[in-house]
């Protein structure tokens, strides 16, 4: 495969992926640096150099809604610019150590961010949460034992199928709702817990569509609503400026009709007013301040 | 087809239809009424009486979440109750007499609601709706050149698709949205109009699950909310006494998982606090008083 060709493949297949969440992505994304830097056939550091380096700005453009993508590969490129590597082979070593390395801080800020949700969580609470994050199931997976879940199967890709599946091997209980049910359930809950795919300059949160409502729903229920997350996912982007996906309406299979749009929007913005803390691997705030 | 089996199909009937509004339902019920009092194989006027009554109670119970058809059933008792028929020919008469002038009243009054809903909403508005009544399609037909409408697909039976149909075929444009979105697009509509299955006593609003998230998402962006409904619709039941029907969980098409319980609530309770005005068929009032 043609280096050209390797970089269509890694970023279609981060495009197509409307499963998974930001930061497994990242992670993903990284592992495609590594791969490359690892297998590319290149005869020279210079232009393994300067190959990988385009392979990291179309993977860190491939995803706008997804912050720790361009943060984690924005990371990358940082740290092996300073790397003064000559040789091929040890170039290739470096850049390889430095995408694991990052790999594995992602995983221990995810890890971390989760405990620190989860030491929120009242013994005996019920949990409501939208759409899967990885960071969330590690959360939930800590209060095994201690917590049941109320959990949305989440249109259109019903990736709340996946965290049932996870859930129940856990051997933790739940129930799973259609996501026009957020509100009607929350009644029943004691705590919001949401990821997010990026956490704005301004304290907003962009997840995956549907959690705004669960905001409203939580405030209106006087529940907390929880968002955790590793920092990576910080933006300096605004509201106002940030990209919200969108992705092929065919995946709702909408009946074709003269002048009806259907359209699916992927992520939708949570404005800070409506968190009651942000959670991540440095502690928690309940008072947003920018920067 | 014994009287009984008559009674089975109808009430059959009206529990799997999943997709009509409670007014249409409630029509077909007294549509049933007014079939049994024609052809049931009966040849006295009080075994015709009895077990129409039977029939007219097993209708009413059918629905629980929809008020219209318990109260247009039992106006069509009352009214029945109050006929001196001795003959058994008149008597069928009489009560599918009764029954067809229920059923014109009942689209009459959801017209004028419809048209007094439409009479609110300013020229070249965009309006936000969730799922489909009857009585919100009369009010966007009366918008039509002049309103385009964002509107749910409805999990989980779709009836959204139908909406776009309607839309399409009445040359109207809109946007159709997967219900997640709808906090979402809430930014881009001037106000939110949706009909209702009952109204509680409370001014509370029974109707398709999602609603009450429709509303919150309205509150926020300071959009009105109106809810159009033909008075049938209004029960003594307040929101802690009123029953929200729940359906097979088989419809959501879920993984079997020891542990997780599929919920498949079909209505939510939008309090009458997040309510802008309520429009029936005698005018609309902004401040709910019971009674």
């Amino acid at each position: 495969m043609s280096l050209e060709e390797l970089r269509d493949e890694c970023v279609q297949s981060l495009r197509a992926d409307h499963e998974r969440g930001a930061s497994q992505l990242a992670r993903m994304a990284l592992g495609y640096l590594a791969e490359a830097a690892r297998d590319a056939s290149i005869t020279d550091v210079a232009t393994l150099r300067s190959e990988l380096d385009h392979l990291a700005r179309d993977l860190a453009a491939a995803r706008p809604s997804m912050a720790p993508i361009a943060n984690l590969v924005a990371r990358w490129r940082a740290a092996v610019a300073g790397l003064a590597a000559d040789e091929l082979a040890p170039a290739r070593a470096a850049y390889v150590e430095q995408a694991q390395a990052l790999v594995a801080q992602s995983q221990q800020a995810a890890l971390e961010a989760a405990r620190r949700a989860a030491a929120r969580i009242p013994s005996g609470a019920t949990i409501l949460t939208h759409s899967l994050s990885s960071t969330v199931a590690e959360a939930l997976h800590l209060l095994q034992g201690r917590a049941t879940v109320i959990f949305t199967e989440s249109r259109p890709r019903l990736e709340g199928h996946r965290l049932g599946r996870w859930l129940s091997a856990a051997e933790m209980t739940g129930q799973m709702i259609t996501d026009a049910q957020l509100g009607h359930f929350a009644a029943q809950a004691d705590v919001a817990l949401v990821g997010a795919d990026a956490v704005l300059a301004d304290g907003a949160i962009v997840n995956k569509v549907g959690t705004y409502l669960l905001a409203l729903a939580a405030r209106d229920h006087e529940l907390p609503f929880y968002v955790c997350y590793e920092s990576f996912k910080r933006t300096t982007a605004t509201s106002e400026e940030t990209s919200l996906e969108e992705m092929d309406p065919a995946e709702l299979s909408p009946p074709e009709l003269p002048g009806i749009l259907t359209r699916n929007v992927y992520f939708d913005v949570t404005p800070a007013r409506l968190v009651t803390a942000w959670i991540d691997e440095d502690g928690s705030i309940e008072e947003w301040s920018a920067g």
